[in-house]
C-alpha cells in the first residue's frame, strides 16, 4: 500500500463536471468499482462506422509484473474476448507506430471502459429530485493484445476467479493448445480514470419540503437495489452431488455484502473528497 | 401490434458476428431489454477527445406522436440528463446541417446505447467454456434535444414511471418553470439495433464431458443472478407512515419476476431466430 493515496490525473475528458462533489479520483476506489462489476461496458470507435461500438465484457485489474500489487496501486485492466471478435481484430491491426517511442503505453486502440453499480432508487417529492444511488467508474486507456503466454495465463486465471473466487484451480486447467489459441486477452494501459458515487437519501428544494400537504401525500425515501445470486442449478452432465463450499460460501457472503452496501449507502451522505481538484 | 414482427435492419456495425444464433433483431425483444434496464450506457465520440465517452443514463422507448404504440413498433429512445452536462452541450451544438434534407432522422449526434442484464454465471468444466446468461441490446441512432414542451413533459413522465411505475402522478407535478429549464431530454431517432441473448446451462467439449475423473471433481451448472429491490427506507423528511401500495406491489412483483426469469433461463436453450439473416 502506498503511503499516500494515489489519484488519477484529471483530464478534460475524465473530469466529473456535473455534481463535482460526487467525483472521486483515487485509484483504489476506481479499481474497486471495476473489479466488483461482473460486466464492464467497453467503448471504442471502429473505423468506417458512423457509431461508436459498445461491448459488454468481463475484465479485471491486475499487475502481471507484480501480482501482489494491491488495488490502490498502478494496475492494468485485463479484458477477456475471442480472437474472432471485432475488438480483437481492430486491436491487432491498430497501428502501433502511432505511439511516440517514449510513450509505449499509448500503443494500441483507445478505449473507454465503464463499470456501474446501481445501489438504490431515490424517491423524492418531485420527479426532478428523483435520483439513483450508484457507483460508476470510467477508465480511459489503450488496449493491446496480450501475446506472452505466461501473461495470458495470468490474466485468464485472474478473470476466471473474478467470476467465482478460486474457480480456476477447481476446474480443468491449464487450458490446452486449442483453448489458448481461441481465447484472446486484451491488456489496457490505463491513462486515467474517474468515479462518481452517490449515497444518501432524497434531497428536495425547500419550497417543497415546507409544503405540509405535499409531505403528507408523497412517500419519500430510498429503495435499496442490489444483485443476488440465487441457489445454484446443476447442469445436465454435473456429477458432483453437493454445491462445493468455495462456491456456496462465497455466494452467501457476496449476497450479504451487496445487501448491506445498498442499505447502508442510504444512511451515508456523500463524502466530498476535499483533496481533489 | 403489427401483423408481422418488425425487425431492425442488420448493418455492418450492428450485426452479431460471434455466436450468430444468439443474435436477435426484432424490435419488441430489443425494446423490451432497453425498457427493463434501469441504467443504460450511452457512448459518443466528443470532438477533441482521444477517447469515446460513456455515460450511464436513464432512458425509455416511447412514441410522442402515438403514445399507445406498443413495444414491437417503431419507437424513439428518450434519455434524461441535465442541460449543463457534456452530452447535452454537444447535442445542442451538433451541426444539424450534416443530415441530408431527405433524412431528417440523421440530424443530431451519433450515439450508441447499450442495455445489459446479467442473468446467470455459467460454470463449466473448463475456464474457456465458462459463460454468462445475459440479455444485451444495442441501439444506434442520432440524439437531439427535445425543445417542444409537450414532448418534454411526455418524456419526463415516461422516464419517471420507468423508475417506479405510476410514480409521476404520485409526486408533485407538473414541474415548475425552473425545473423545466434545468432538465433536458434527448430524443434518439433509432437507425438500427440488435440484441444478443444467452440462456441455458454449461456446454463443454466432448473430450471433457467424457472424462469421468473430471466430471467427478468439477461442479457444473448455473448460478442464477438477478436484481433485488430491498425494503424501502424512509427519508429524513418523509411523513407518509406506510409505504404506498403502488410502490410495494410493484417492488414485490418485479423482484419475483426477476428471480423467475433468471431461474427459468437456465432450463431454456437459446432459440435461434431462423428468420434472421
Amino acid at each position: 500500500m502506498p503511503l499516500r493515496e494515489l489519484q488519477y490525473p484529471t483530464e478534460p475528458y475524465s473530469r466529473v463536471n456535473r455534481l463535482k462533489d460526487r467525483g472521486v479520483y483515487t485509484l483504489e476506489t476506481i479499481h474497486q468499482i471495476v473489479n466488483s462489476c461482473p460486466m464492464l461496458h467497453v467503448s471504442f470507435q471502429p473505423p468506417n462506422s458512423p457509431f461508436p461500438a459498445i461491448l459488454p465484457m468481463i475484465g479485471q485489474m491486475g499487475s502481471f509484473s507484480r501480482p501482489s500489487a494491491d488495488l490502490g496501486e498502478v494496475l492494468d485492466l485485463y479484458l477477456h474476448g475471442y480472437v474472432s471478435s471485432r475488438i480483437m481484430n481492430l486491436t491487432r491491426t491498430a497501428p502501433s507506430s502511432q505511439a511516440p517511442q517514449e510513450e509505449p503505453e499509448l500503443e494500441g486502440m483507445p478505449i473507454t471502459v465503464a463499470a456501474t453499480h446501481l445501489d438504490g432508487l431515490v424517491l423524492a417529492l418531485t420527479p426532478n429530485s428523483h435520483s439513483y444511488n450508484y457507483r460508476s467508474a470510467l477508465l480511459f486507456g489503450h488496449a493491446a493484445l496480450v501475446t506472452d503466454t505466461a501473461e495470458k495465463l495470468y490474466a485468464m486465471e485472474l478473470i476466471t476467479n473474478s467470476v467465482v473466487p478460486d474457480r480456476w484451480r477447481h476446474s480443468r486447467v491449464p487450458p490446452n493448445a486449442a483453448e489458448m489459441q481461441s481465447t484472446s486477452v486484451l491488456r489496457v494501459r490505463v491513462s486515467t480514470g474517474s468515479a462518481k458515487i452517490r449515497t444518501g437519501g432524497p434531497h428536495d428544494e425547500r419550497g417543497d419540503t415546507e409544503d405540509e400537504a405535499l409531505l403528507g401525500r408523497v412517500w419519500t425515501g430510498v429503495v435499496p437495489v442490489h444483485s443476488v445470486m440465487g441457489k445454484p442449478i446443476a447442469g445436465g452432465y454435473n456429477r458432483v452431488g453437493e454445491v462445493p463450499g468455495y462456491l456456496e460460501g462465497w455466494r452467501r457472503e457476496a449476497n450479504a455484502d451487496a445487501e448491506v452496501y445498498a442499505r447502508e449507502a442510504v444512511g451515508r451522505e456523500v463524502v466530498a473528497k476535499k483533496t481533489v481538484n
